[in-house]
């Protein structure tokens, strides 16, 4: 938790830590955006198959579910894994590094949980 | 680093964490959105002038820079102070929610950084 702005910026060189065409922000963009964060939170808790992300993922659309996992298997965040059963079982699980991610996400997940929960009422 | 997603989803007792209603997912949404990490994390380097964030966040534009700020302003993360100079000054920083929120950003920014470096050639 000690990385301080200046740290990180420093770590750039001579190029800025935020450049528009600087490729963190590209998979930044992929791990933070809205459904990326719920499926690895929710992967980070096992295997899942296609249907039970989709209930777990409340409201995803089968579209934005499957836009999510490629974005996130080419990354090389999640495995997926297709069984030769009829019909074929799909299942997907995140990489080692897919793990590490969400070590990251999660306390921030969790935070924002908390915060939620102390300043709207239900 | 300890928390999982069992602990999470325990948390909401009989409601799942990611219920399409909860308000925990708005808030996430906002400070997992592209240009609200960008800007907390510009933010967590010090208090900064609307011209300074233009130039530190590459590439936003003036109308999502103010969509952005008044977002995170009114979830309680960032200040914006006027000072009654000609012409008016205006400052934004981050509130203690703000740092606590960044403390948990720089280090999922971080690792996402350090990422991109060992995976995408330049």
């Amino acid at each position: 938790m000690s990385v301080s702005f200046a740290e990180l910026r420093a770590r750039g060189g001579d190029k800025p830590l935020f450049s528009a065409e600087c490729s963190t922000r590209v998979v930044l963009d992929h791990v933070t955006r809205k459904w990326g964060v719920l499926v690895i939170v929710v992967l980070s808790g096992g295997t899942h198959r296609w249907g039970e992300l989709r209930r777990e993922v409340d409201g995803i659309s089968e579209k934005m579910l499957g836009t999510t996992l490629r974005t996130l298997e080419a990354d090389g965040f999640v495995h997926r894994e297709t069984f030769g059963t009829v019909p074929p079982r799909v299942e997907y699980s995140l990489t080692n590094r897919g793990r590490e991610l969400a070590e990251r996400l999660l306390p921030l997940v969790e935070w924002v949980a908390d915060y939620v929960g102390e300043t709207v009422e239900d």
